[in-house]
């Protein structure tokens, strides 16, 4: 482990060192039985077993209510782009949508091939770098749902509190689930792809209100229909095996760290100390405004482009990898997701200070 | 490895041992970067390079034109079923499948959705215990095109050659991909969910004649379009990195064994042990038809389902594990895939031998 460097990247992203390495053993052989996990039947009893285990533990977890169903699908959150309407939506029904980044828009556009979409906010003019208050936008009228992406992966911004609304909430939390405590009940659908907070990439989690599995047409493929995956115990094909279990083992090591409360801790503490820095300078200057700042995603920029990429030369160079932003914003950013050490935000905030002393603007 | 089991499980499958000790290294540290293979952004070097490493063994071990497309997606064959007809066909247009067991007869059902489906052969009637001979069945005139699963896993029947046709090949190969030599240009779109031959679940294979990627509808979701996955060398979104990671281990395994050939060959050799066993007495009956059978899944009867009942579970004890058939065949059922060992053929049909000696019928 002592060649082990931080690292950044949005996702997918760092795992807990220990999860690791209780997935390399079970690889070339699961808990004794003479063969790896990933050989294993799907309906065999260890999997199964395998399964029951992730799903309770995520239910523990983020306290889900028995009426909504867990499912691990396949295809990425960029397939419930279109999972979601194609379930809810249809001929002559809409819905509102709240379009605060890359992600946010790409489900917008894949909405609008099932029904009308409302887009009730758009920060896109503003460079996505704020999320809206409560006051900001209105759910459109006769609205299925109404739509959010809770952290925006991209521009670093974050819901500091979700909608109150009566209308039905999606919500796409793909870069902050399990990262801190709310209520699952006030939701219709979550869905949130593994490879940032939950596990590697290769599987998504949708939780359902058992009530919506009925919504969905008649004339979908059966592959497409949450029903066909809530019904069969996400059995109805062979499932993702490997991702499910390593999903898991990083279920069971948050529950180790105490859990969401104690998780959403140490993350307020991660995000302050890099916040800290960039406030403390005007060397470093946040893209996120002060009231939309996210906690897993934190984007940057250093005076001059040269500089940035100096920077990110620089400290890949001592052991801090992917703090480039991405391509759409430039800059920095840091992805400070559950399993990211408070001693490597510590490294990058103490580089920082020496690298704004060596490269004055 | 001492305690390794014989893994007869259809799939997921076993996996060669040195595979399984590689990628147990990979994710704990990949090639010394300090860092898992599941925790490398899919768009650093070293996971773009595993990708393209991986799509060059594959074109190379099936000699795959460069008119082809090699997409590696999420959902599992199950999601191709959908996925073909809603690329290929739409309002007024119309392919023949030829239904020769559980895979086919799903599919059929999916592609209702799309289009007009010909049912061009079946053996339904007769437990789908045969695929058809070139000569029983017509394509209809004016299909889009000639839809065949080449292995039906859980009847133990495979094609012994591929149709002759003018119209458009589309194949299922998900459990003989890679098992045997055939060539790739006389089809339009082959897939194969990887759990069988190829890798582990959560990957499947699409090899698809360039110009058939603009056939699509307009009105489809980008994630559903071949043309989308092509376009972006399947990082249209975050690909199921470790899926492919371990595909990129299994080819690079079957080169070392000689490519496809020289596994074709071993293929051969573990079955007709197998068979050979069957046909030496009347204890054990082969489910498929001489001229029908499978050198990847070998379905067998024993006198009485309580003497099936007795075999699954002593074989099981002995270290043969996986052997009972699929419920809707009941009695055994052997999958050899390629990375199933020789040796492990040769301990079964010793038990077998065994078992009718010490419970007459």
């Amino acid at each position: 482990m002592s060649t082990r460097i931080y690292n950044f990247s949005p996702g997918p992203a760092t795992l807990p060192y220990e999860v690791l390495e209780q997935v390399a053993s079970d690889i070339v052989d699961y808990h004794g039985v003479g063969m790896g996990v990933m050989e294993m039947s799907h309906r065999s009893k260890e999997f199964m077993a395998i399964m029951a285990k992730t799903e309770e533990l995520l239910r523990e977890l983020m306290e889900i209510p028995d009426r909504y169903k867990v499912l691990f699908l396949q295809g990425g959150a960029s397939s419930q782009f279109f999972m979601v309407p194609m379930n809810l939506l249809g001929p002559g029904k809409k819905a509102t949508y709240l379009n605060t980044g890359t992600w946010a828009k790409k489900a917008i556009h894949e909405a609008r091939f099932f029904g009308e979409v409302t887009v009730g906010f758009s920060s896109e003019e503003q460079h996505f770098k704020r999320v809206p208050d409560p006051a900001e936008y209105q759910v459109s009228p006769g609205s299925e749902y109404l739509y959010f992406v809770s952290n925006n992966t991209i521009f670093g911004t974050q819901f500091q509190s979700f909608p109150q609304t009566d209308t039905l909430l999606v919500c796409d939390m793909s870069s902050d689930i399990l990262s801190r405590r709310f209520d699952v009940s006030s939701f219709g659908l979550i869905f949130a792809g593994a490879q940032k907070n939950l596990g590697p990439a290769g599987v998504t989690i949708v939780i359902i209100r058992d009530d919506l599995l009925d919504r969905a047409p008649q004339n979908i493929p059966t592959m497409l229909r949450y029903k066909t995956h809530a019904d069969k115990g996400s059995m109805f094909n062979t499932p993702p095996c490997s991702a499910i279990h390593v999903t898991g083992e990083v279920l069971k090591w948050l529950k180790k760290q105490g859990g969401v409360d104690a998780i959403e801790q140490i993350n307020r503490e991660k995000a302050a100390a890099l916040y800290d820095m960039i406030d403390s300078t005007d060397y470093y200057r946040g893209h996120a405004e002060k009231g939309s700042r996210s906690a897993m995603n934190i984007a940057f920029n250093l005076p001059t482009p040269e500089l940035e990429a100096k920077f990110i030369a620089e400290s890949a160079a001592r052991g801090l990898s992917g703090l480039k932003g991405h391509r759409s914003v430039g800059g920095c950013r840091a992805s400070l997701y559950n399993a990211f050490p408070a001693i490597g935000v510590a490294e990058l905030v103490a580089f920082m200070k020496e690298f704004e002393m060596h490269n004055p603007a």
